[in-house]
């Protein structure tokens, strides 16, 4: 077992779970979060408690961001007691939030001239996976890089796909899936209106476009939700808006037409508008729904 | 084995298939087909060639007609020796094409004032399951039109799917699972293209959108099409076309607002202007790569 000693910053509904995993990989870790609960929780598994990001950076050769998007990536580098004063040459930053590829660029840019070595590294796959330390990781940076902190990702991660040597690489891999996975919702709620509409019964919909060629992950992940009026937060609308954002930010800087992207996206928006920001992403069908009358929901049982 | 007499009219690149299923289960053929071609390969595996729809009609329990769309059924139908005047009370009539609800209730009242009765019954799964008498049925129609037919529809179908006992319903469902297609395939278009002027690597992110939540059976099952570059027609774009074509019209109809249908669909238009209606449906992505300005294809191997 390699002794490399971890940093981790961002101890969220996801990163609160990765670091447990290194810390079951037993790897010596350092946490450092702004709230004291997750902190103790950490502490409580046996992990150090840092005071500061900068005391996070100085006493580890791998640094672990996982926050929420670049303002706070950001700030946790460059900010007061931020990790960049503590990073030297030999060290490798790597950054888990899911942000755009100018975002990512744009922070290596602040960390490359400690000396520091930098990797993206977007997750995918939610809490139960991270709490697995089974999530798939999709990196950008030099393949040095990405072997300096290997020990570290495969504590969290079991499929590693290395999307490319530039940075920001790996941010681009998870935005193609997180674009069709928009797409995808909305249009699974579009159809699901449009089935109620024309009189079917949802669960028989629900059964055959499962093993039909219009099947799709969301579709079965979301539509069953959608069905039992269960819109609790497995996973917030406002993430998908975030993401969608980030698709068409992306889009504008290669100059990609897009076709369905743009109009998803409003619908996310339109649930932004409507208070589903804290929802869970399945919520985006009631902007469906509203605008045609109707609710998509199971059938009550058959009493003949 | 049921002694039912079987008529069917249409023996296309699924019909024929269609045909063969029910020869080889054993029930009495009569086939009618407006080209010789098909005729004669049926006549060689047993069936007997009937002289016109009329015919057809006249001297069969059930008459299957897998057509191309509406005119087509509605000539088979109401043209000049067509199968009206063999059709008499017990009679049962299977419509099997792709067409909208409203035109399978409009077929339905051309053949009800003869005491037939009517069953929709589109298909999915493609030639290759039409061969092997495995297709899905979404049937639409009363218990006893469907009870009447069942020995036809099991020697073609694996998974038969009761849409309800309102003609047009098996329509309703067929339409909203190419209507998921249809959207998955522009989408999966789309998300190649943006990746590529990305720079990702086709392969990997194929790879990974398969085993990640972005995936969908149209991603999985066109994507390595489109990196191929192999649009050998398997399914004619032409063919989605008409069917979002069909949903756009249920959707006016039913009045219910659609988002990502809509513009999915000018993808196809855009497509047929293009030149590509006799092209795989996949060739849809052509569209898209146009407007971009990119190709999506497989990267040569490596040397180093």
């Amino acid at each position: 077992m390699s002794q490399l000693k971890v940093g981790f910053i961002g101890l969220g509904a996801i990163g609160k779970w990765m670091a447990l995993s290194v810390q079951r990989a037993g790897l010596p870790l350092l946490v450092y979060d702004l709230r004291s609960e997750p902190l103790a929780e950490l502490a409580a598994a046996g992990a150090t408690v840092a005071s500061s990001s900068r005391e996070a950076a100085a006493n580890s050769d791998v640094l672990v961001i996982m926050v929420l998007n670049h303002a706070q990536a950001e700030a946790v580098l460059a900010g007061e007691n931020g990790a960049l004063a503590g990073l030297s040459p030999g060290k490798t930053v790597i950054v888990m939030s899911t942000i755009s590829p100018a975002q990512a660029r744009h922070l290596a840019s602040l960390v490359t001239p400690t000396g520091a070595r930098y990797v993206d590294s977007p997750v995918s796959g939610g809490w139960l996976r991270a709490k697995d330390g089974t999530l798939t990781l999709m990196l950008g940076g030099t393949a040095e890089a990405v072997e300096a902190a290997r020990p570290v990702l495969e504590a969290m991660g079991k499929h590693l796909y290395c999307a490319g040597e530039e940075v920001g690489s790996g941010q681009s891999l998870k935005m193609i899936n997180q674009m069709l996975m928009g797409i995808h919702e909305v249009a699974a709620s579009e159809a699901m209106v449009l089935a109620t509409k024309l009189g079917l019964d949802p669960e028989l919909v629900y059964e055959v476009i499962s093993h039909g060629t219009g099947d799709s992950w969301a579709f079965r992940n979301r539509v069953d939700r959608l069905m039992a009026r269960d819109f609790t937060n497995r996973g917030a609308l406002e993430i998908l808006h975030k993401d969608l954002g980030i698709v068409l930010e992306a889009a504008r800087d290669t100059k990609t037409p897009l076709l369905l992207t743009p109009m998803a996206y409003q619908a996310y928006q339109a649930g932004m508008v409507a208070g589903l920001a804290r929802e869970d992403d399945s919520a985006v069908a009631k902007v469906l729904e509203r605008l045609a009358g109707v609710e998509v929901k199971k059938r009550p049982a058959k009493t003949e």
